[in-house]
Order: structure tokens, then C-alpha cells, then sequence
């Protein structure tokens, strides 16, 4: 019988989110009046901006007609979106990242998981605690890591463990690491990295010949001044740094799928006989053999974010998702709870006065409220809870008046 | 500096479709009042179906309304894609596939790429001979194979030849293998398996306890009798074939993306200590991982063609390609060239009077029509040449005829 890949089955059983799914499924049916509001997933709920609808309706007119028909695109994605992101994402900022840098993709989930398989699978790698569980979990299958310990942490990694007593800024790894994994602003904390505080990891990086896999998901949340949104607002970054940015926050993408990941010219990796390697040269080869493009529909939906009416209209709903996580902050606030984050990301993570699964439990049957117990995203998790701003603003008052009068 | 993945290394310097491009370019540079017609690229030129069309307008309409927005999509894609895809495809036809055996992709390269990660590294594989390059060249980069020698063949790998001396029938491997790559109908050959054919891989796999990976993408171009449309419509092929679909070129989705795969409840591989491990488990782990969807937008088109018009429009397009076929067919016998394929599939493989590239080279200048060297897809296709039928009816005609007249 074909042999299959083993290190599949170091991954733990049970995926935090069908493990919630599955307590509330089980509430529900316990209590069918049950009103049951979710503050958990990280999924949006507003709809498409209408700039985005208005070129996707047209992309799909075009695709239907001889004339104007797509087939296979462009290997890194059309240049229109490419150019457009080069220039607002990086040129408008002073940030020197060109077009061909640019691949385009399906999302950053994808990106984020398969990344891993342009480096050799000795590397070292660090993760974040707590960690969003595709960079972590993407290299326990590839075989970077031993078997899953008592603590919840894989034998083999370096973690870089993000609480209040570090301020949510990680300490620089002590044993030798290649691959370092960062997200910031971050998924689950919402806290974000300063400069400095990044820039504290580029130096690291350059110093010690490693790769930083920055995770800017989130930058269009940033509010305040000193945050970077791109790793490359650090001079030296360039070197050290791949960065993955996505629509999925950024403009609703979450059921509609685009992404993408920049690669420098001067990033390097080297060969078993030292040779030097451009990464992006392994990117495109990775990408052109296992993929086949994002859709020319959803590339021009992409593109519309960059209209001066799509910019509009992602920033209308970036605020509505910021004003719910001040709506949160200040209920937990109420409620005696200590919470971090949700000024710079659409996420809060406040501490539990009891391990996050009771929390969890506690929440769901006094309150009807679903959150995600900081335990299912690392052992520096436990003790913590992630709640999301992304819903509606209604249930999301409601959600926080009954924290507040019940728990 | 981190190490790189140094398989990488191993690939060919340049793409066959890159060196295409290139020779076509420096062409026309020398040439500029040339009408190069292209009957190489393996991409569609008729616009999708209306029914398609339409189903992605409502879509696109429904995400830009709060009430109606879709966010991430239910991991395995929506149960009305799948339960489409098993009532027609499977149960109209007798086979016995469930819609939780599907799982929707962006398509069949990305699937056909990433199937082999759920696998040990030490499995033996076995890829046709002319081959479609994503099934080898992701097992060198996965480190499955040696070096690559002067042959044009990869240390390691078992190749299984295609010629007109076995009717394009491969024989049954020598050795023992783990996993075989199987595409039918075929690309490049455009030839197809029969029933019986088939069966005698599905027997090996089953005494053998080897795995399957059917490539089944033109599936909807079959037209003889005899010629299966699924793995599974032969008799227990449910306990040893994975099966890849795709609507790029069943509904023209090369620019769309969305495909699926299959795999049966009871397919099962094994673990370092002996236990059976169903693969089905493995593939959900692996996209729910690293995959975060198709989008709901693509999902509702690719679900548009089991609509009675969808099916209509279809079969109307599939036709007109193979009526090109035919045309090609057709003119190839009477510029004497021996002709292969193009009735089952929209690829005619021709057999060439010198090396393949020297033919390319010949085709081009003297009569500036581009088509496919089958040195490209590997050791078994020198001396054949791939042409295509999915172009434009006119320029077909006069591509043919340009050969007839000049070569």
C-alpha cells in the first residue's frame, strides 16, 4: 500500500474551529430558543465594495464575448493589478517595490502555507505564540518540526512568544533560526509591531542570514502613526523579507479569493554547494508549476480597491469594522475584563480570568456569545480570548451589553 | 543564508512555452508583416457559456448586498457545486460517487501539483511518457527523483511510453511503483484509453497496491464508445484512483479556475507502522490548511454548466473545437503527415519528418504557424508535434492550409 506522509499525523485531531463549531452545534440543539451571536470567526460580514461589484460585473460581460474573452493570464498576475499595487501600495508610500516583485495570488492562506516548500526542509523556523496555525502547521507536515509535546508545542520550532509582559513585541530568538514568521498588525492579538520594533527584526535578520515571512494581512487597519504597514518601510528589508498582502480583510475578498505575495530581487537563499539562489525565481517556478492564476474576474475586482471610489468605500467599511472593536473594548472594559489589540487590527484579545475553553463555555451558555479560546492558537494563547470585530453592529452592542451584564 | 529547496535545481533551465515564446518573438521581430497563427497553446478562445455568464452576474450582485454577501465557503466548496457534480457526472452515469467525495478546487493544475504532498517522499512514481510536465516536475521538486539525465529523463522516476507502437496504450510498469499519473484523454497525444485498458491499470493497483492519480480534464471531449469518462466506471477503481476534473476546458475556465477532485471514502494509503490511513482525510487536511477556497462567484458558474442551457451551450463549443480537430486532421493526411488523436481529445499529434524543434523551426518560418514540439513533454514525444484545436475556426482552416501548401 502507497506510503503516505507521515507527518500529517503529528498534527493534533481536532482543528480549533471545528471543535467550536461542534460545542455550539451542541448548545444550539440543547436550546432551541437559543439566540447565539458570534464574535469568533474571523470572517466578514459587509458586502463587496460597490467598486469592486461594478468591475467584476464587467469582467464577467467581457468573458462572455469573443472578443474580449481571458483565458490563462499572465504567470504573476495581470499587470494591471500589478502596477496598481506597485504604485499604491509602495510608490504613493516612498517604498521601493516594482511590479515584476509582485505575484499575484489566491490569497494569502494559500501563500502563507505553501511558501515553506521553496526552502530546504532543514530549516529552522520560528513562529510567533500565539500563531495563526497555517505557518506553523504547513511546516509540521512538510517534516520541519518533531511530534507535538505535552505543552502543546512542536519539538524542533522556535517560538516567539507575544504577551503583556513583552508588550505583544516577541524577543529575538536566542538558538539560531532561517525562517522567521511574522504577522503584524496580528492575528490573534491585534497588537502591532512599532518601527523600531520591526525593524529590531530586520537587523536580527540581516545579521544572522535569515528570512523573514512578514504576514501584512491586516495593514489597512492600522491607525495610528510608528505602526509600518509594509515590511519595507525598514531600510535593509529588502535582503530579508518576503511580505504577503490580502484582499480578504482589506476589501471583503474572504469568499472572492485574491492575494498576493512580494518578493524582492535581492532576496536570497543559497544551495547546498553555496551557491546563491533568488527566491523569486523560485517563487515563479513553485507558482508557474502548481498554479494556474487568480481569476481575470476577481483581478479586476481586485483592482477596483484601488479607485479612488474603491478606496472610499474600503475605508467605510474598515471603519465600521473599527468602530465594533471600540464598541468591544470598551464593554470588556465595563465588564472588569483587561483586553488588548483592536486599535491598529480588527481584533481584541483580552485576558481570562479562568483557561479559555471555561471561558469559552462560560460565554456561549451564560451569555450566547461565541469567541475563540486563545488556547486553540498556542500554548501563549491560554489564559487568553480572541474577539472579532467583523460582525454586524447591532449584534455586536448586543453582544457586548450581555458580557457586560452577565459575565 | 537559509538553505533552499535544492530539488529546484534539478528542473530544466528554461520552460517549454517560455522557449516557444521566445522563438515566436525573435520570428516576428525579423518579421514584421508576419501572421503568426498559433495552434500550440493548449488555452480556449470561445467565450464562456451564457449559462455561466449569467449565474456569475447574480453572484456578483448577491456579494455586494450585506443580506446576500457570502465570506469563506464551507471547506470541501458549496454543496450545490458538489451535489451537481455527483448527480451529473456520477450517479446519471451509474457511478457511485458522493458529494462529500468532491472537493472544489481552482483547478486541476493546482490539484494535480499538490496531490502528491499527502504522500511519503520515498513513494515510486509512474508518469506517462509524453507527459504533462506538472505531474513530474512537482514530484522533482517534492525531492522524489534523482537527477535529471541526458536522456531527458529523471533518475528514479518510471516512465511509461506512449507511441504509436503500443497504440498509445502504455504497458504495465516493470518495476513496482506507488503512485501512477494516468491522463485520458490524453495531453499531449490526444489519444484515449479504452475500457479495457483502463481496467488493466485498475487490476495492477489493485494486486499491486498502487494509487492511481486519474487526470480525467477532457473528459467531456470523449466521443467513441468504449472510451470511459471516469476512473470509476471501471469496477473497483473506488480503492485505488484519486480522479482530477476540470471546467477549463469542459466549460472554458482556463482564465475562471475551478475544477475538483475525488477521492473515495475507501482509498487508503499507510503510515510508517502499518495503519491504514484514508487518503480523503489527508487531501481535507491538506486544503483546509493550505487552500481557503474557491470563490463563491466561480463556484456559481462552474455550477451554471449542469443546467439543461448550460449543457447545451457546452457541448455546442466542445463541438465546435472538434470540428477544428477534424479540419486539422483532415489537412495533415493530405500534406502526408501521419496523425494521432483528435477524436477524443482536442489534440492531434502528428508525427515528425525530423527532431521536433527542427519541425517547429519549419512550421513557423515557412509557413508561421506555431504549434508544440513534443520533445517538450518529454523523451517519448521527439519526433511528434502537438497541435491544437482550440483556436479560431478561421484561422484553423487557414493554419491547415498553410501546411498543406508549404510543408
Amino acid at each position: 500500500m502507497a506510503r503516505i506522509n507521515d507527518n500529517y499525523l503529528k498534527l493534533p485531531g481536532s482543528y480549533l474551529f471545528s471543535e467550536i463549531a461542534r460545542r455550539v452545534a451542541a448548545y444550539k440543539e440543547k436550546n432551541l430558543k437559543a439566540d447565539v451571536i458570534s464574535l469568533g470567526i474571523g470572517d466578514v460580514t459587509r458586502p463587496l465594495p460597490k467598486a469592486c461589484v461594478d468591475a467584476m460585473q464587467s469582467a464577467v460581460e467581457e468573458m462572455g464575448n469573443v472578443e474580449t474573452f481571458r483565458g490563462y493570464g499572465p504567470e504573476q498576475g495581470y499587470e494591471f493589478l500589478r502596477d496598481a499595487i506597485a504604485e499604491h501600495n509602495y510608490k504613493a508610500k516612498g517604498i521601493d517595490i516594482k511590479s515584476d516583485e509582485i505575484f499575484i495570488s489566491d490569497g494569502s492562506k494559500s501563500d502563507c502555507g505553501n511558501i515553506q516548500e521553496i526552502f530546504d526542509n532543514n530549516c529552522k523556523i520560528a513562529v510567533p505564540d500565539p500563531v495563526y496555525p497555517v505557518y506553523l502547521d504547513t511546516n509540521v507536515m512538510a517534516g520541519r518540526t518533531g511530534k507535538l509535546l505535552e505543552d502543546g508545542r512542536f519539538e524542533g520550532v522556535t517560538y516567539l512568544p507575544a504577551l503583556p509582559e513583552n508588550n505583544f513585541s516577541p524577543a529575538l530568538p536566542k538558538e539560531r533560526v532561517d525562517i522567521i514568521y511574522l504577522c503584524s498588525p496580528n492575528n490573534p492579538t491585534g497588537t502591532a509591531l512599532t518601527k523600531s520594533e520591526l525593524a529590531k527584526w530586520v537587523n536580527y535578520a540581516r545579521e544572522n542570514e535569515a528570512i523573514i515571512l512578514f504576514d501584512a494581512a491586516y495593514a489597512a487597519y492600522i491607525a495610528e502613526n510608528d505602526i509600518p504597514r509594509s515590511v519595507y518601510e525598514i531600510e535593509g528589508a529588502r535582503e530579508v523579507a518576503v511580505e504577503f498582502r490580502s484582499f480578504s480583510k482589506t476589501a471583503g475578498f474572504t469568499g472572492t479569493r485574491c492575494g498576493y505575495t512580494v518578493i524582492p530581487k535581492e532576496l536570497f537563499g543559497k544551495s547546498e554547494n553555496g551557491e546563491k539562489i533568488p527566491l523569486h525565481k523560485l517563487w515563479l517556478r513553485r507558482q508557474t508549476t502548481k498554479f494556474n492564476g487568480t481569476a481575470y474576474i476577481i483581478q479586476k475586482g481586485a483592482a477596483a480597491v484601488y479607485s479612488d471610489e474603491g478606496q472610499r468605500q474600503v475605508k467605510e467599511t474598515i471603519n465600521y469594522y473599527m468602530e465594533n472593536a471600540k464598541i468591544i473594548r470598551e464593554g470588556l472594559k465595563k465588564a472588569n475584563l483587561t483586553a488588548y489589540g483592536g486599535i491598529n487590527a480588527p481584533y481584541i484579545w483580552l485576558k481570562t480570568p479562568t483557561p479559555s475553553w471555561e471561558f469559552f463555555d462560560k460565554l456561549l451558555t451564560e451569555a450566547e456569545v461565541v469567541g475563540t479560546p486563545g488556547a486553540g492558537f498556542g500554548s501563549a494563547g491560554e489564559n487568553f480570548f480572541r474577539l472579532t470585530a467583523f460582525g454586524n453592529r447591532e449584534k455586536t452592542i448586543e453582544a457586548v451589553n450581555r458580557i457586560v451584564d452577565k459575565i
